[in-house]
């Protein structure tokens, strides 16, 4: 197959990985645009977006001509609302994957063996030294186990605890028995710890509302590695506040969290800052992403990872 | 063979354990005693440790009969200082080593991912998004191949990072290559991040000193799960205060640390108060320990895992 090898023009959303990205490959031209001033060009092939840009500022992709959008983010949840029409929009696979599953063992590590309290203590100069939980022996209950969850459940195979996977629809795998969401009431109660590595759509959207931290176990912890939006802020605020269980958040409903926001300073509650995906293996993972875009776009070939319009 | 069955004099070291392994099994009778007041019997068959008791408390066994001895810890540095003549001490093998490898990755987990800065900045309410060095890809030097060093490996090796062991003699196991000590020297530039899992002992006593920090990359992480004089404390603080690197220790030197201690406060350090063993997985392994001392002695067979006198 002949492809006609015009310029491909791709915008970057900082310097930064435009300077990564230098030189950029034969027949490529890189422009650095964020989309909050005019853009630049008229006409763009491949639009690298902002890390966590809110989707609400793909509006402003009306007056541009763009081809295809590339992600930063695996999650696209409120993308489709924003994207104008005709414009490919390609979620970023393999880029926070591995990054969001250590980050879950971090948090559900951290929890179960005091880290937090630990780190508080020091701060006070204090050596406060008790029993914590553990988590060799406890059954994990793991809810979704697409790209995150397969890679959460990777590493926390070793770590000899009872590994429960649930999913949209059950199946059976290499690994074993998949429950679908239909068996969360019946498995909910055997947990000692839960963790959500599902999309956020409308039937997952307060999935861990009050019925379901109801029928926890005392003490459980709950690890949101997902979005917010999974679950139900003010439930968890009230099952948390009366003593009755753990979390451990690395995403929030709202986010960011406000300074004055009750799950703050709430006892049993880490909170982390949406680290997910956000390591010093994430630059080199979004590299390979665009330069395969790009590639594929000189080819002629589809886009990679497209999820929505086009 | 015949075994003459006289009633064995167990002595435990509080009410808690004593009410686990009650009833007693046939033919054993406990008392509680730890050490403190008067032995309340002459002969004691078994006597078991409380929990990281100080060494030199064992030398109130010079006015009791007391034929062996079991520990709850893993290490005995400084036992044999003050063991009296005659008695077999026992150590806990298989009791911390699992719950050690999960405080481990815990540590490491949660300095390179910034979990300690979350918590901080939880304190303040304050939703510090930042990039973290992550695991993935990064080399860990293992130092201390023993039961611990194996548990640490084994949930370690989903998290992608390249593992260099090392041991006190270089060797090959199923694993692949154990280097030697007299290695370290070319090793320690190439790690991100150092373990310590060695016993404490002359040969290891501030095996990380001034010219072994020196050798580390900068930002590098020194994580120390062993005991704290396997640290020179001056050469570390001083390494830290420059800024050169990073530290997770669950042991120091002194332990515990002095509420005025200057590693509280150091940038980049997590300190926790000892808890590698301290699960709640472990008062079944420890019952299972003298269960299994008590079979031992009554079947007239050689106690298990005598590391010390007899």
């Amino acid at each position: 197959m002949s492809v006609v090898q015009r310029t491909l023009t791709i915008a970057l959303p900082d310097a930064e990985i435009a300077r990564r990205l230098s030189p950029p490959p034969d027949g490529v031209r890189t422009i650095v645009w964020d989309l909050g001033d005019p853009a630049p060009d008229a006409a763009i092939d491949l639009l690298v977006l902002r890390y966590m840009i809110p989707p609400a500022e793909l509006r402003g992709l009306e007056a541009v001509s763009v081809r295809v959008v590339q992600s930063q983010t695996l999650g696209f949840d409120g993308v489709s609302e924003s994207l104008p029409a005709g414009i490919v929009y390609c979620n970023a696979v393999d880029v926070h994957e591995a990054s969001t599953g250590e980050l879950t063992l971090a948090l559900i590590l951290a929890s179960q063996r005091g880290i937090g309290e630990a780190v508080t203590a020091q701060s006070r100069g204090e050596w406060a030294h008790a029993q914590h939980p553990g988590l060799a022996g406890k059954t994990v209950l793991l809810i979704g186990v697409g790209g995150v969850g397969r890679e959460i459940e990777r590493r926390l195979t070793p770590f000899d605890a009872r590994i429960v996977r649930v999913a949209r629809s059950a199946r059976t795998d290499a690994r074993g028995e998949v429950h679908g969401m239909e068996s969360l009431a019946a498995l909910v109660p055997e947990a000692d710890i839960v963790v959500l590595a599902v999309p956020l759509a409308g039937d997952t959207r307060h999935l861990i509302d009050a019925e379901f931290l109801g029928l926890l176990r005392p003490g459980a912890l709950v690890v949101n590695v997902a979005r917010g939006g999974v679950v139900d802020t003010a439930a968890l605020v009230d099952w948390l506040a009366a003593g009755r269980g753990r979390a451990a958040l690395d995403v929030t409903d709202p986010e960011p969290l406000p300074a004055d926001h009750p799950l703050w300073a709430l006892a049993g509650v880490i909170v982390t800052p949406h680290l997910g995906g956000h390591t010093d293996a994430m630059a080199g993972r979004i590299d390979r992403v665009v330069l395969e875009q790009v590639r594929r776009l000189q080819a002629g070939e589809p886009p990679l990872n497209p999820v929505l319009g086009g």
